[in-house]
């Protein structure tokens, strides 16, 4: 078979591949992550490059505008290498994501800030150190060294079962006497039992952190915390590289069982050792003063980090690997901490409702109420939770990732420069971005605010199509409508942000799907949308979408909206609480355990349901009466 | 620095040395075990050797025989190389102990046999397996993989907390979809907490031991047990090959002190896995499906198992590195069984009295009791162990190994061949060898026999001394007095079998020693011989010692024959117990935590007491009246 190099500028990457090989995935192998989304599809057309040497017969492809196809542009999931290239990556091809996201932090703080648990639980962290001034051994007390640390530890921390590793018990006698018996232990707790994870000469218990990871399938995001003062100091996000194997989590599924789940859990692992790197470096933490991570994710996320078995999940009767590891040494998934760190994955209810979920629960504590209530997780799937105190019913639809501010032309994640809030002001239509930067994109809760000013301003029918052309800022480009929210000259890269028909199609397909959900879990259950008297709306964005604006297009119900509550990610807080109240792990544990899972693939309601949700904001429009009369 | 080649025949191995190494240090190096004893200090006189090539200038020993001189051996500790040599190894010098040691077993299963333990507790071994026929998932019972597993495990086994490490969750999905979902699970008791160490298809429950050790200072013993059966399958003992590195404990400590205590550790699992490897192949066993190995041992030999540091525990004030290890995987430390097998270090009570004593403690339940017994173990130390329910206290005198047939001139251990009984019939002196092969040499229980028949036969005087020259049988070889017990028309070997004046020195120093630290023992708590209802005999050859000679030569006290009991190999039953009832473990880490230790080396009045002891049967003759008047 002939081979052919690739070179790739301007990262200057040079690269021998098999004919035929994508030069996505020659990318890929040169080291260049690519913020691809479809997995090769070539619908979402992230993958744009400029051929600039060498000759290549790309398909064709609606997401390349003609102008852009004049200048050489290809889809690099689409383009077959047959000859010596030299390719071009254009600056907003590359995921920048994951480099310095330093103006995420603000607002991630912001999110952590004020935030607090009001349980019945006494705070004690899942890992503690402890500083212990030891008695010397004389002729009267003559206790050998390491039962004289397992007595203080255990008399100090009020442990009753703990284990401690032969390296360690190997290390005590030099420790003890190089540091005047002065010593601080290390302490983490591995379910029942907890484990002595680290002895050191002299009081280092200020120094001790912890990071929390919600893995999402588009985005990953991950806080750093300071153990001792329960405080969040510091939060990073980026894209989920394992996006070059497909935006939702089937396609990735595929990819593991075609190259090896390796490859899926190194790119992830990859992401979250970058986040954690940001981390301890912006804040002069050093790696080995990180002693535990807890992670929660959707189920298929927590597999791919552990390098489990997904092949029963996406085929029925959708059986997981696992849905409650048990803590692991962070080195073993290569996680970059402390060496002798836990790892600790939360579990999760099935295949397709993951830990993100009962964190979730966690997070809200609706287990814990008398009153019915919902919680609706928004990501790349959506996630719908019914229950009180007595049950707890789930379920899961693939929305795909377009209120997340992907698959969508201009979609961004929430960071600086997002256009985050749209809005009519006397009979004109205005945005807002995040720290009101220069417009560059638009995220998850501007994408909700564009589709439902349109329709309310009537540029866009119930059906997301454009009305009129000739509307002032609405212009049609290669057959596709598109509305102009910010125009070139106004925005940060000289390109106009704007939303298309096919955007306004992708939110809509979204919504429909998660309404659905919600609407056949209700009719399962006998109930109506009234009878809840809490509906917790969680996702990276929820803190800041419009209510109105979200009924308008029916992703949510048209019920009184003092009912309505942001917990914003809420999978992250349930990894908090987790982090620093250790018995939190037996309650999610018994969450996990009391959630049942309701699959709608197995509704035959469920297509019909859907359908009827495709238009703006619903077919059956009593479901929005209110919302009709607000209008 | 010069360097001389050493060859060693009939091994036919050659070593390169620097002059001035030590002949046994070469051999050591050529991998040759020599049967050494005293650790190079010319004392015990086992490591002879003949130099057959090359000039050698050995220094004076009193071992040798002029005859021996004239035909060129040398003891090899005392023979520095200082030119090229070919050395012969005598058999007798070799350790061929190590091979093949079929002959004891028949012995140690006599021991095992029988052997119940009327307990309290409900047998149940440290490691179990169990087959299981699971339900196959279908939709309406998709639980993971995982946690059907778990469920099922804790079922059966009514475990509440269990673990299960990443590996054996990931192997979970393929092996429970190619054997139909019926599996055997192996779980171990690692401290509080079960864990799964191993998963496989099909039912191999029939498939299952475990090896308990006696890690003794001299020898060795490991029994082979059936899990399922709790039967005793098989025994082998040895010579402990860290005896080059000297006979006592504390000339190993500072062995490991200069040369690393790997070496010691190495020597000790080599050995460990020598009898292992004996007795699977004997018994038809994998030693993949041993999956467990209790270790007992003195406090040394339990750091040396496990590498850990001695250097503490032979300075005041006497602190070991542990007295209480977690259980490990037996490959951490290099054990030849299932590579996630179990490796478990009973617990000690201090750095002088170890997990043999805890685990005798446990077999005799002296601690269960409400009258007062004093527990016996001889071994190279003899420890002692005065108590009831409400008290428990210890104390471990140097004894030498004397009473185990070695540091005696033909002291052997107690094996086919070995003269294990010495009485008078009709005015003469008879003996009796082990399976009545010819005589070989004289093991332990032998030695107090020969001792006690000489004195009652007026040989000997009450200090050990040969009281007339021209008696048959005495001779006086170099000076020095010795009694033929067999001549060599008699023997295997073709040299006499004989008891010299040196060897009756070390019987009476080592029986001083033990009575010595009962005495003391008693005097602290302000109660006399008379006050123990109960006197456990332990030790190697404890069924076979002869109580009127052992009282005879002032070895144990002259008190109520029924009190005495022989428990034989008090720390292999203790380890036993443990095998097969988990919940001893709970038993002996009480024990453990409720004996104290009294420290000997710090009793002034000891040195006396000892002095006072070197007579036979003891000076203050009044301690033995009975005696006198049975004699």
């Amino acid at each position: 078979m002939s081979t052919y190099s690739v070179t790739f500028i301007p990262q200057n990457k040079t690269v021998r591949v098999d004919a035929d090989t994508s030069l996505l995935e020659a990318a890929l192998r040169a080291g260049i992550t690519i913020n691809n989304l479809c997995g090769g599809d070539g619908i979402c057309g992230r993958c744009k490059m400029i051929v600039t040497q060498g000759t290549v017969t790309g398909r064709v492809s609606a997401k390349l505008t003609r102008d852009e196809i004049r200048r050489g542009f290809v889809l690099a999931c689409q383009t077959p290498v047959e000859d010596n290239l030299v390719v071009e990556i254009p600056e907003e091809t590359w995921a920048k994501e994951k480099l310095g996201a330093a103006e995420d932090a603000a607002r991630f703080r912001d999110l952590a800030e004020g935030w607090e648990y009001e349980a019945d639980l006494v705070p004690a962290p899942l890992v503690t150190k402890v500083y212990l001034e030891l008695e010397k051994p004389d002729l009267a007390n003559n206790t050998a060294d390491h039962q004289r640390v397992d007595d203080a530890i255990r008399k100090a921390l009020k442990y009753r079962s703990m284990q401690m590793g032969l390296k360690i018990i190997k290390s005590i006698p030099e420790i003890l006497r190089q540091n005047d018996y002065k010593i601080t232990a290390t302490v983490g707790l591995r379910r029942d039992i907890a484990e002595v994870m680290h002895i050191e000469g002299g009081d280092t218990t200020e120094h001790n952190y912890m990071v929390v990871v919600d893995m999402g399938t588009t985005t990953i995001v991950a806080h750093l915390l300071n153990t001792n003062t329960m405080a969040t100091l510091d939060a990073r996000a980026c894209f989920n590289s394992q996006g070059i194997y497909g935006r939702e989590v089937t396609r990735r599924m595929i990819s593991a069982e075609q190259k090896g789940v390796e490859e899926l859990q190194r790119l992830l692992v990859e992401d979250i050792n970058g986040l954690i790197d940001q981390l301890a470096e912006a804040n002069n933490v050093r790696s080995k003063d990180i002693s535990a991570v807890v992670c929660a994710g959707n189920t298929a996320m927590g597999h791919f980090l552990l390098g489990l078995c997904t092949k029963n999940i996406r085929r029925t009767p959708y059986v997981a690997n696992t849905v409650s590891p048990p803590p692991l040494r962070a080195v073993e998934v290569g996680l970059n901490i402390n060496p002798r760190g836990l790892l600790y994955s939360l579990p999760a209810v099935s295949g397709w409702v993951g830990s993100d979920i009962t964190a979730g629960i966690l997070a809200t504590r609706m287990n814990e109420r008398e009153e019915l209530s919902l919680l609706l997780d928004i990501g790349t799937n959506g996630e719908v939770v019914i229950g009180n105190k007595e049950w707890l019913v789930s379920a899961s639809a693939s929305a795909g990732p377009a209120l997340e501010g992907a698959s969508v032309g201009c979609g961004m994640r929430a960071e600086a420069g997002a256009v985050e809030k749209m809005y009519v002001e006397k009979g004109a239509i205005k945005y807002q971005t995040i720290d009101n930067k220069r417009p560059k994109g638009i995220c998850g809760s501007g994408i909700i605010d564009a589709v439902a000013v349109l329709l309310e301003q009537g540029l866009i029918n119930r059906s997301g199509v454009f009305v009129e052309a000739d509307k002032p800022r609405v212009e049609t480009v290669e057959g596709l409508k598109r509305y102009i929210i910010a125009e070139e000259k106004e925005t940060a890269t000289g390109r106009p942000v704007y939303i298309s028909e096919t955007d306004i199609e992708n939110v809509i397909t979204a919504k429909a799907a998660i309404f659905a959900a919600m609407k056949i879990l209700l009719r399962r259950l006998d109930l109506r949308f009234q009878d809840l008297q809490r509906f917790y709306i969680a996702g990276a964005f929820g803190s800041y979408i419009d209510i109105e604006h979200a009924i308008a297009i029916g992703l949510i119900p048209d019920i009184e909206r003092s009912r309505f509550e942001f917990v914003g990610n809420a999978s992250i807080k349930g990894a908090k609480i987790v982090a620093f109240y250790k018995e939190a792990l037996y309650k999610i544990e018994k969450i996990r355990e009391d959630t049942t899972y309701y699959d709608l693939m197995g509704a035959n309601d469920y297509v019909e349901e859907f359908q009827k949700a495709m238009f703006l904001p619903h077919t059956d429009i009593e479901l929005f009466q209110r919302s009709g009369d607000l209008a």
